[in-house]
């Protein structure tokens, strides 16, 4: 019986009530350029520090000690699931990011816009970062497409160059190398079957990338296109069959929203990109579910931006949300982030991300403010963060002991 | 190779003594209606402190971080058999409490009397709560079923309503749903095979049933009676034969001198159960063994009865005794609790156990007491209790080194 089994046959069904904020690439590391501080250091937050000190705090490694993980590892192991076990395709994670709806036995595909010479040797891989009403045009143009040997293609642009490609038929297969030389100045490469099942597929993707071809084949820059990451909608249990929980995201950016819908999270989309408009749905949904995964973009765009000061004012203005949140008297809350996006590295990186979990039963430590020095000296130890959904099912009750 | 194949692979034997002191249950979490501190911090532990202040200290997840062990998997831990690899039953476990011998083939189950009505509805699962008199009175009567297509049926009284039957005979199967509704007003339930190969079990509990429910049928209250957990004698490899030790367990309670004889350690009763009489017999035992397993019920009994003041008084007396045992210079002296029983909660919980090791060789840290919150920033870390048997191996030098 594999770990994570265990933990599903101990899950109870009960009333109390679990948050689980999440503040994307929360994790940060000190340099002497940035005052020798991490943003959650430089940040004031009283109400962060107070519930702190009366937490179980500690550090979690989102996959394993020094793996860097996207965003879809950093977040099934928030949620119990063990990132080296399930797996989310990029094709997958691009077609949730864009809003798409996927069905089981969709193949999804990242795509971007390209330049090939007359020798078919791709010269821009980006086609000039073409504008995204570009990229939304020739989009339309490929939709002419449409059914290829009775499987459909779904097209939908993205930001600049980028669009994806759902596939959708029976038997298809994504056991696909990349349609892709990953670098300019390499001739054109078709998609190739990683599995003699996959033939067929692979046939269709050919079919497909010819006449599209032929329909952009008079534009100057961008007369062709490259797909990439090939994959299924994953096979993934949901929560609900797994912990027994009836949970809802609450999350201004659809790719999350999409990860959670694939755990079968009920999706609940927030007015606008404001916190508080996130806070009042919460407030509205919060007796209808018994999970709430509470999603905060802010802290890892300023990481990628490498912007401290936005990082420091994006936990700054959680932290003034904290006590409404906490008036709805949450039976578990946990604070913490899917992977550290460090400012000054401008990406995201391996460094265990800080964590606090309170509950009337969760102990206490001598961490007293929330910052990742205090957080290493939590009761809780640095661990992986698939245990983390054992933790808080543990604090609120919902699981059963393991063996007499 | 499994990591625990590993360790096997490199034990080595010599004269060094390990003494494993497990305070069952000792764990705390600190609440404010405790004062706000655990029971090892109300504690006054000059000892256990100054040993700990020598020692390397660290914390241990019985199973896994948020699981909620019982009893088998939190010792099983301990002695370095992983708990998700390795089981006991229920049946096996209250039959060891009884203290009934198993051998190999046996299958054992829990059992209450119970009360039906004249529609074969169960009204009472306990036939309220009987006295342990009527149970020995009842054992004796169904004790005149005896055999049964030539598989002998073994019976033991415990306390008021509840009793063990041991079924001993060939090709015996444990893969059998619980005869038992596990809630009032249903239906009787007989037992059903969960594997084809347990048919011919299920036949023979079912006559078992049958003739015990002749025998009772007079009875007002506790007319019948339910059976569950049932199970083998676990096939575990012997302590001698994965780390080549010589081990003796030193326990008053029945139950862990029971788990400590399946994993072949050596049974020693003591004279009462006096904390005096185990450090007797430790100083009479300690030429004849090189790994003790010193077990102190007191500490979990205390919790579960959410009594903070006996919990602080049964470690107050252990640390009075601890200086005698010391006086034995063991080469390695490990104190720690098979799991948690904080006294808020009055039941197991998942909270890491605090851990002290001392050998001549265990480096320290910056733990100078022995509290939960002291062991957090041990130089052990927060670990699984699979690996704690490895780190008292190497202390006393009984583990080879791994590859060149």
């Amino acid at each position: 019986m594999s770990n994570i089994n265990v933990i599903d046959s101990l899950s109870l069904q009960n009333e109390k009530r679990i948050i689980l904020v999440v503040l994307d690439g929360l994790g940060d590391v000190a340099f002497p350029t940035v005052r020798g501080k991490t943003a959650l250091e430089l940040a004031e937050c009283p109400n962060l520090d107070r519930l702190a000190a009366k937490s179980v705090c500690g550090r979690i490694h989102p996959v394993l000690p020094g793996i860097i993980p996207g965003s879809g590892p950093g977040h099934l192991g928030l949620f119990g699931y063990d990132p080296l076990v399930y797996d989310i395709g990029r094709g997958v994670l691009e077609a949730l990011g864009v809003e798409m709806e996927m069905v089981q036995g969709d193949v999804a595909a990242r795509a971007n816009f390209a330049t090939v010479d007359e020798n078919n040797i791709v010269v821009d891989r980006r086609a000039g970062r073409q504008a995204t009403e570009i990229t939304t045009k020739k989009c339309k143009i490929l939709e002419e497409i449409g059914e290829i040997d009775g499987v459909k293609t779904i097209i939908k642009p993205g930001k600049e160059h980028r669009f994806v490609v759902i596939f959708r038929g029976d038997n298809l297969s994504d056991k696909i190398a990349d349609a892709d030389p990953h670098t300019n100045n390499n001739p054109y490469k078709e998609p190739e079957a990683l599995s003699s099942d996959a033939q067929r597929t692979v046939d269709i993707l050919k079919q497909f990338i010819t006449k599209g071809r032929e329909l952009l084949k008079d534009y100057e820059s961008g007369n062709c296109f490259l797909m990439r990451g090939f994959s299924k909608h994953p096979d993934i249990p949901s929560m609900r069959e797994r912990f027994k929980l009836n949970s809802c995201c609450i999350a201004t950016y659809p790719m999350y929203r999409g990860l959670a819908s694939l755990l079968g999270m009920a999706i609940q989309k927030p007015d606008d990109a404001e916190l508080d408009s996130q806070v009042a749905l919460l407030y509205e949904l919060y007796d209808d579910y018994d999970f709430f995964f509470f999603h905060i973009k802010g802290t890892d765009s300023a990481g990628e931006d490498g912007n401290m000061a936005q990082k420091v004012s994006v936990i700054e203005e959680f932290d003034e949300y904290l006590p409404e949140i906490l008036d709805l008297r949450p039976d578990v809350i946990a604070v913490t982030g899917d992977h550290s996006t460090p400012c000054v590295m401008k990406q995201h990186s391996w460094h265990p991300v800080p964590l606090l979990v309170y509950s009337d039963r969760c102990g206490t430590d001598q961490a007293k403010r929330f910052t990742e020095n205090a957080c290493n000296s939590g009761g809780l130890g640095i661990f992986e963060a698939k245990h983390l959904m054992t933790i808080l099912l543990s604090n609120a009750g919902k699981l059963d002991k393991y063996g007499a």
